[in-house]
């Protein structure tokens, strides 16, 4: 197809689209003469995911570079271990942005959310990477809690934990075998089903708060 | 207790406690002298609830004032209503900003989202206000879901509602009676376990992921 049917197809103006094959999200089209090129279904693909990144989950144009230059990069071999890392790293160019390990992380309270973590880690055997974004993640969230003064008790946090181990199971059996679908669908799950848990938490409390103030049957 | 003593023991230097007075997030201490003041628990409390949405939520000092503005009004009468009202209002203030309802959001994809949350909210029989923020919320991230081609299927949805709301309902039964303690706590509550929430579900991801690919037993 053209540049102005991909624009039509993908909802991407074509101007947008232009800049992407500039910065290198997107593959040129294939050239048919001096001032035209056509586009394939993977264009389309791709520009829906870089929409996604950046209209859904507010990415900026850096950010989604990284992202699909890590879906991009030919893993070889394609090993459980190469993958593991390319899932990692693609992961962790998604937000909150978390600093490398080992950094001085020079926040007074160091210790509180970071021991609370490592307990509830072992106590619901999560068996994840020591440096992995997502556990430097819980251990800031769990930071905040306890500064705070709202529980951390190991029920409550492992009610969380569970929650949350039963939903990823059921999302990582969803997960696509090819390495780029592999990868694509795990930055996208995780960016974007992220408000949806959010919103449907504010939603049930709501629920049940007018139910614990009689507001309804 | 001095100015010197709250900052001690708050983690909240001078300067800044004077600039939270100014800025009316924090009520003046009680006048000792010309230039002296003594503050007590409810200054410490307070400062504790301001850091938490300040530096574990990542809140604009705009955005605390406004919190603190609606904790603070005196409830007349206090009724099941009214809490429910402030509540929302409250929990309004939070981010994502999602703006106004009936606002003009002139997303070419309007229908999709509400649509699948329209048909989720009654599936699962939340009751909730047809206005409330979280509503156009997940309307909006079941628009990016649902634009990004990812499942939007009743089996999935049904799923992350039911956890949720399981998770929402023994939060709602821990919530203090005290109209000020129970704004504090759900502002609180939904701010700070949120990212908690989200760093297990990578965490749980990854543990699931290695599973899958046959990196652990």
């Amino acid at each position: 197809m053209r540049i102005s049917e991909l624009a039509r197809t993908s909802g991407v103006p074509v101007p947008t689209i232009k800049y992407y094959v500039r910065e290198g999200l997107l593959a040129p089209g294939v050239k048919t003469g001096a001032t035209q090129a056509v586009y394939d279904d993977h264009h389309v693909q791709r520009l829906r995911l870089i929409r996604a990144l950046r209209e859904g989950a507010g990415l900026s144009v850096e950010r989604v570079g990284e992202i699909v230059r890590i879906i991009d990069a030919p893993l070889e071999p394609v090993t459980p271990t190469t993958l593991i890392v390319a899932l990692g790293t693609a992961l962790a160019a998604l937000p909150p942005d978390v600093g490398v390990d080992g950094s001085a992380d020079s926040d007074a309270n160091d210790g509180a959310g970071d021991a609370i973590s490592a307990q509830l880690i072992a106590r619901v055997g999560l068996e994840v990477e020591r440096g992995t974004p997502a556990r430097r993640q819980l251990d800031r969230a769990l930071r905040a809690v306890a500064d705070a003064g709202l529980p951390t008790d190991a029920q409550r946090l492992d009610r969380y934990a569970a929650a949350m181990s039963d939903l990823a199971a059921a999302e990582i059996a969803e997960m696509p075998d090819e390495p780029g679908e592999m990868l694509a669908y795990a930055v996208l799950g995780t960016a974007l089903y992220e408000p949806v848990l959010l919103a449907l938490r504010r939603l049930a409390h709501e629920h049940h708060a007018r139910r614990a103030l009689g507001l309804a049957p």
